[in-house]
């Protein structure tokens, strides 16, 4: 790696970091606070938006047009912004506004910068548990009020003896709840719910399966490099690639990859 | 009120505390933990028992030999002890041992001390994020990481604005689930999978309702406590008192109790 590329590496794991910083400061005034400003932005589902969300992606952008202004910028609550640098940084100031509404520490700030492939670095993280979890550009790392060291799945080889976690029954056609069903009756547990928070746990090796469908982008990104960079697979239900979003699944390794997969794919 | 009467209280409250902080003490090293021992337990369905639940459970019964020794204990995991002081303490020593391992920071530890009548006095403690929901005897507190204060459920008088928490769709027969579709289906948000955590949520006025089946005693005492301490109402299904367990229902006010029990008992 030359200089340049290392310093470029070393900005862009920095700025990540800063722009987590600057989203939990935004977060956590609103977070439990009574008057929590929640509008429904889409005519059909539930698909509430805080204040939080948009004070955060607002305090990221402000950060990204300081320090990376050449950057392309995918956000949840502001959309697309174009940029010349050839990388683009992928935010969502709050992975499951549900489970912030309901005043539970499970959701996230994800952040994500990649180029035309794909994420490259990723950060989940935890404002008011204050747990981080960040991947890719040779990293896979944790931090949290008791500790920290390296990430790395689990080494589950039977779909039998694995803990499973999903947004289902919330998210999904009915065949898609049907081709999880085939998957969650073979597996040793299913939880539910989690959002973002399931990703950092397969990452950290204390889960095994992540399925879920109806993903953004915004969505998968950061969650993709931190559990590749933690030795895991995350795929689309074909075994494609999952930037898109869509249906998603997210493995420990191969072998449940695997399995999972043809549960998934047979009638 | 007596200066034995008090004295009674503050040394009732000060035991909890204290049996609060020995628990977690004994939990957090096995939190997370590669080596994590699960046994199971039952015959039939999935119930996980950790050294973690064992160990604390034995620092709590330590604690009360010394502090309160003619008090009976009923605890999940070593069941009940008798006493001649007409108190029980009822104990769980990690209520959620699915989200426990899973690595889930919602599992709690329960803690409460009352009479014939049922629970006088309960905590809801998350040793990990290092939150602890407490009320009765004249209490109804929570402190955290980052603050604390008085607990109160809210006000939300219509079921089609409520929060609707439960551990379904994993525990319950087909008709228990059937009666919680129906409140499930006019309730704003549903969300799963919070064991005790959800009361403490219910407590702090986060959400509305928490609806659940199959329940021991030692899972609803502390919880009934503290909701009840905040203003709510805990019940069985039929509205009548919900300390043996089984089929409860746990409202922020009598309005959304009422709704909800009436789309419970429906055909």
């Amino acid at each position: 790696m030359t200089n340049s590329q290392q310093t470029l590496r070393s900005d862009l794991v920095e700025t990540a970091h800063a722009l987590a910083d600057a989203a939990g400061r935004a977060i956590l005034p609103h977070f439990r606070a009574a008057a929590l400003a929640v509008e429904d932005k889409g005519a059909g589902g539930f698909d509430p938006v805080t204040a939080a969300d948009r004070a955060a992606e607002r305090a990221m952008r402000d950060l990204l047009a300081q320090r990376r202004p050449d950057d392309a910028i995918l956000g949840e609550e502001f959309g697309a912004k174009a940029g010349g640098s050839g990388l683009t940084w992928v935010l969502d100031p709050i992975d499951g506004t549900r489970g912030f509404m309901a005043g539970t520490p499970t959701w996230g700030v994800l952040i994500a910068v990649g180029g035309a492939e794909g994420p490259e670095f990723g950060i989940i993280d935890q404002p008011y548990t204050q747990e981080r979890f960040w991947g890719g550009l040779g990293e896979a790392r944790w931090r949290g009020p008791h500790g920290g060291g390296a990430l790395g799945t689990r080494a589950t080889r039977d779909l039998s003896d694995a803990v499973l976690f999903t947004t289902f029954p919330e998210i999904g056609s009915a065949d898609e709840r049907a081709a999880f069903g085939r998957v969650a009756g073979r597996a040793k547990l299913v939880r539910y719910g989690m959002d973002c928070y399931a990703y950092a746990l397969l990452a950290a090796g204390q889960i095994d399966l992540v399925i879920e469908a109806g993903l953004q982008a915004y969505d998968i990104h950061a969650p993709l490099a931190v559990v590749e960079a933690a030795g895991g697979i995350v795929t689309d239900w074909q075994g494609g690639p999952a930037r898109e979003g869509g249906q998603v699944i997210a493995a420990a390794n191969r072998d449940l990859h695997a399995q999972a997969l043809a549960l998934l794919a047979a009638e």
